[in-house]
Formats: C-alpha cells, structure tokens, sequence
C-alpha cells in the first residue's frame, strides 16, 4: 500500500511557491470578473496559480487527475474517481485577495479511490503552512494539531461565511442560522472571508465549529484531512457521513459539538459540484 | 504647542511589551469570567496588561488622566476631562484571545483637551504594529497607510462586530444590519472579533468600512487617530462628528461609503461609556 509520502513533500513545495506568488500579486493592480453571482470573485492570479500547479503536478504525476476552481468554472467536469486526485483552490478567498485583506490560502488536496489521503494549506499573509497525511497527524509549520476538545456549546466559537448567493431569501436562512448559533448562546461567530483558514482554526482548536453551504469540494478537501488527524469530525450538515461534492460541511472538535450545530441549521441549496457547476440549481 | 511625539514614543514601547505579555499569555491556561453579559469575556491577563501599560505611563507622566477597559469595569469613573488622558484597551479581542483565535490588539490612544492627538495599536500574533500622530501620517511596521478610495458600495467590504448584547430584540437588529449591507449588494462582510484590528483594516485599506453599536471609548481612541491620518473618515452613526463616549461608530475610507452606511443602519442603544458604565440603558 503507497503511503503517499512524496505526494505530501511535492504539495508542500509547490503551496509555498504557488503562496509566494499569491503575495506577490497581492501588492499589483488585480484584473477582476465575476463567475456564478455578482460576488463570486475570481482574477487572472486565480488561474495562473491553478495553472502553475496543475503543471507542476502533471509533469511529476502524469496518470493523476486534477480537479480545481478556474479549471471547473471553465467547463472541465467536476468528478471524483477512483483514480488518484488533486483537488485544488489555488487562491481560496478570492474576494479577500480583490481587497488585500489578509486572509487568503493556496489549498491542495489529494484523494484515492475517493478516500482523502494528504492535505496542504498555505496561508498567503503569515505564511503558516498546515498539513496532514491520513494516518500521520496534522500539523502547522511542524508543530503538531489537536482540536479543542469543548463539549459544551455555550463556550464554543463559530465560524463560518456567507456562500455567493445574496438573494433575500438565501440571506434570511444564512442570518437565520446565524441567530440561532449566537442565540445558544455560544461565545460567539467569526466570518474571516476563507473556508480553508477558518477550517484551520478548527484543527488548530482555535474555534470549536465550522458551517458552511456553498463552499465547493476544493475548499474542503484539504482541510479535512488536516481537521480529522487533529482529532476532529467533517460531516454533513444532516449529521451524515461528509458528501465532498454536496456543497456544504460541519467541521468540529468534538462530535457533541458538530451535532449540536447540525441540529440547529436550516439548509440552503447550492446544488452539487459534480452534477451542477453552476450552483444555480 | 507640544507635539507629544514622545509620548507616541513611549506607546510604541509599552505596546510592544504588553503586547508580549499577551502573547505569552495565550499559552497559558487562562481564568475566564464574564462582565456585562454572559459573553462579555474578561481574564486575569486583562488586569495585569492594563495595570502593567497604566503603571508605565503613570510613572513616566504623574499628571496624566487614564482611561482604561479594566479600571471602568472595576468602578472606575470613565471621564474624559481636558487634561492629557490616555485611553486603553489591554486586551482587544478577549474572546479571540480565549479561544486563541489569532487576532488580538493591544491599543493605546491619548487625547488632549479632548481632541484624539495620537494612537497605537499591536497585533499580539503576528507583531504587526500601528501608528499614528495628528497631523503626521499613519504608518503600519513604519510604512505609510493610506485607506481605500472606493466610492461605489457595491465593491465595498465591510467589517462589523457583534456587540455583547445577545438578546433576541438585539439580534433582530445586528442581523437586519448586517443584512442590508449583504444586499447593497456589498462584496461582503467579515466579522473578526476585534474592533481595533478591524478599525486598522480601514486604515489600511483592506476593506471599505466598519460599523458597530457597543464597542467603547478604549477600542476607537487609538484606531480613529490611525484611521484620519490615513485619509479616512470616522463619525457617528447618525451621520455626525464622532461622540467617543456614545459606544457607535461608523468609519471609512471615503466619506460617500461612510453616508452609504449610515442611511442603512438601524440603531442598536448601548448606553454610554460616561454615564451608563454597565451599558444597560
């Protein structure tokens, strides 16, 4: 059996590189479009850096597969088989990007036989890198992960973010469920503008939870490799066993947690990643 | 006329100092206790950074006044007189510094005669370090700040923080808010959890606005000297000159965004720091 070692070191390598050249791009003039809604942001540093490491890992990898944001929004089909595949965000928090706000990752996942095996984030901003192979624990900047271990939801912090659709009624169940979450009451919410850094802070046990619909298998694939050898549960929003391309998650520390959070929510619809690209479903 | 760029001198020092205080403290098992509400967070690391900051300037300027976050929840009268006064927030971000989440300030502002002259404030995680002297500029690590230029709303991001009311009437209120700024429509909105940091994302540029109801005069003090120097604006949330005591603020990096804001906004009452210490007015 591989144990995918040298797939670990190579992603290392080229989130640092592929990071370096987010912040480089952070300070230049950036060319902005928009893709599913007015606010789904993306720039041409979205797709150089996707190119950049989709490339990399070609060369290295030529049997593997690739799934990635720009590569998906240009009509590439969004499917997970059980062949060996990268899941890739090369800049997740592209609005944050758009406006310097310091809270943009490259995130590099990489799945066999559909099962998440390695995962890679590099945060632009500070640098911190996060990684986990399944098996092997996760750790930032060589430091080992645990979760927080707080069973007791009215001493958790919460994360989450908006999704793309603004809609009136997709607000009023997002501000809903927020209410509720505030409402428990818990310590309070955070939305950071980064699915794959707020996952982080729930492997590094600097929050106890992390919700979301919208947010896209690449944003996830990392991060849950990173959460669970830290100790923590990815799930579905129904309680269920995590669904990569359903478009929605429940990270926690402990499972009490997650299943206080997956009791409270009401969903919203955002389609799925492999059948419906365009999440207008 | 005194330039009081010693005294910019001096809180340089102590912020950093304190601010290595606060971030060794992070490590440490903390003493949680709540003020106000139940989520109105307070630690034994909050007194000994305010005592620690007050001491050292005390010993330094025996004839300045003090205003600081623990000392006015201890009783102690908070009065902004025209004598020099140095107004302190130990520990911005309390709940974030319980959880570790990694974005925590130290902020120090001074005024005198009433009139903000100088302010400076330090991210405990990253070291990152602001300041700014009336009349002289705002600098972030010594490089000159200089807000957004944005005028259209629709390619704003705005920063908010919750409050320590959780009431359901409150809620109501926060959520509508925030609603009204998603449907602008806005770029988005992020919540940190810390009104200093967040107030210094408006200095820098990062993001376009900020808009609160319960924060204090401890967390505008010194982000509000950042914030003008860099170009910005900071002011009421009725459209007015800036009332430090009256616990709202709406700031900017243009004054078009700023009026955008204060027309959405649905008034949440704190009370005020002066005469309503307890904010449950």
């Amino acid at each position: 059996m591989e144990d995918w070692s040298d797939c670990l070191d190579v992603a290392v390598q080229i989130a640092r590189r592929a990071g370096q050249v987010v912040q480089s791009a952070v300070k230049q003039e950036k060319q902005v479009s928009s893709k599913s809604t007015p606010t789904d942001l993306v720039t041409e540093a979205d797709h150089q850096v996707e190119e950049l490491i989709i490339s990399t890992l070609r060369e290295k990898y030529p049997s593997h597969r690739f799934i990635g944001e720009e590569s998906s929004a240009a009509g590439v089909k969004c499917e997970l088989t059980d062949a060996p595949t990268w899941i890739i965000d090369p800049i997740d928090g592209t609005c944050n990007f758009v406006h310097s706000f310091p809270m943009v990752a490259v995130s590099i996942g990489f799945a066999v036989r559909k099962e998440l095996e390695l995962g890679v984030i590099y945060h632009c901003f500070d640098g911190t890198l996060y990684t986990a192979r399944k098996g092997h624990g996760a750790f930032c900047n060589g430091v080992r992960l645990q979760v927080s271990k707080e069973k007791d939801v009215s001493k958790a912090l919460i994360l989450t973010e908006i999704g793309a659709k603004r809609d009136p009624a997709t607000l009023d169940i997002f501000l809903g469920n927020m209410k509720k979450m505030l409402s428990a009451p818990t310590h309070g919410v955070r939305i950071i503008g980064s699915s794959t850094l707020a996952l982080c802070h729930i492997a590094s046990g600097a929050a106890e939870a992390y919700y979301q619909y919208g947010l896209h298998c690449w944003d996830i694939a990392a991060a849950a490799v990173i959460i669970r050898e830290a100790g923590g549960c990815v799930i579905d929003t129904t309680g269920g066993p995590l669904d990569l391309m359903s478009r929605r998650v429940v990270a926690a520390g402990t499972r009490e947690i997650a299943d206080y959070v997956v009791k409270q929510l009401q969903p919203i619809n955002y389609g799925r990643d492999d059948t419906d690209p365009d999440g207008l479903a």
